[in-house]
């Protein structure tokens, strides 16, 4: 699609509508203003992405990004101030960042980066299980909490992480189903309202 | 703001969230979009960036965008292949696309770079009104279309430009006022269902 007489703005303003939430229109909305912007805006986003791009990757072992300059390794990835008692496995980058933003978690964090699903062909392999289980048992952690999300993806990798670290003699856990803070029991799906039953607490003990 | 645990990322989610559309939220969400897409959008985007700004500059007689390589004087101005009889005048490059894509208009464009405005400091000189007056004179256009937006500051900055060319000996029109298409007379404001009776228009001559 052609959007300008410029070539080179064209290239730009279709690599910008290729990024999530963003559209053709909303693409060159911004290539006209990174126009305007060209030396406060433009050059340092361009110096930016170049950096990014050298510098920061996924570390193999805890899947977490890191500077490829910073060590890490097993006894120390990333959170190593952080105790390592307990585990917390999520699926991506950003489901961390929500725990994060909670501050409720004070251990260490393993990214598995994604789910599996037979649908997208995503296998066990492509997740981060076995360094999963070399950090358990490196690092006596006594909790892994699987925080993978309430969708059958999420569900099914929990399963299949728990069966893989069942005998390394783990406390496993994993997140609570109930009422969201907020809901209203009247307009809550069934299968929420049957786990906030199921798993009801005493009040005395809260 | 600090967003994630490197500052590399952190710098590139903070410049994201300056763009036009986009928050702190969306920037996170497109940084790790660029991380996943390494080499097929984060490289190319980089480099995108990189040439636009190198290469792609604000032509100052016509406003419009071009490479630095191509030529652009006021005989041929960008749309050299094109009619030199009218001279449509826009406030910006979104507007010229705009008026580009209803195919409407096949002379030649003149972007102004913004309108006048007392509140924001912008006076007829941040605007390319004399390289206008030197167009028309230059090129023999006998009309000047005059489509600055419906605003206080866009009317404000046709009258300016129409005291200054209308020694010149060219035709000056404007956009039309009235019903927009599809519009229902009972919600219209009263500026533009007064605007849509005083220029009605004959049936026949339609």
């Amino acid at each position: 699609m052609k959007f300008s007489t410029e070539p080179d703005l064209d290239e730009l303003i279709t690599l910008v509508a290729k990024l999530p939430g963003l559209g053709p229109k909303s693409a060159r909305r911004i290539a006209l203003y990174l126009l305007k912007n060209r030396d406060n805006v433009m050059k340092p986003l361009s110096q930016s992405l170049a950096k990014v791009h050298a510098k920061v990757i996924r570390c193999t072992l805890c899947g977490n990004i890191k500077s490829n300059e910073s060590e890490c390794n097993l006894e120390k990835c990333f959170y190593s101030s952080k105790s390592y008692d307990q585990i917390c496995v999520v699926e991506n980058i950003a489901d961390m960042w929500a725990m994060e933003s909670t501050n409720v978690f004070q251990g260490q964090y393993h990214i598995l980066g994604g789910t599996l699903s037979a649908l997208n062909g995503s296998n066990p392999e492509d997740l981060l299980i076995n360094s999963l289980i070399n950090r358990i048992k490196k690092n006596k952690v006594k909790e892994v909490i699987l925080a993978t999300s309430a969708t059958i993806e999420g569900q099914t990798t929990a399963h299949y992480i728990n069966d893989s670290i069942k005998d390394l003699g783990v406390k496993v856990t994993k997140l609570a189903h109930g009422l969201p803070v907020g809901g209203e029991i009247e307009y809550l799906d069934d299968g929420t309202l049957f786990s906030a039953f199921k798993f009801r607490n005493s009040l005395v003990s809260d």
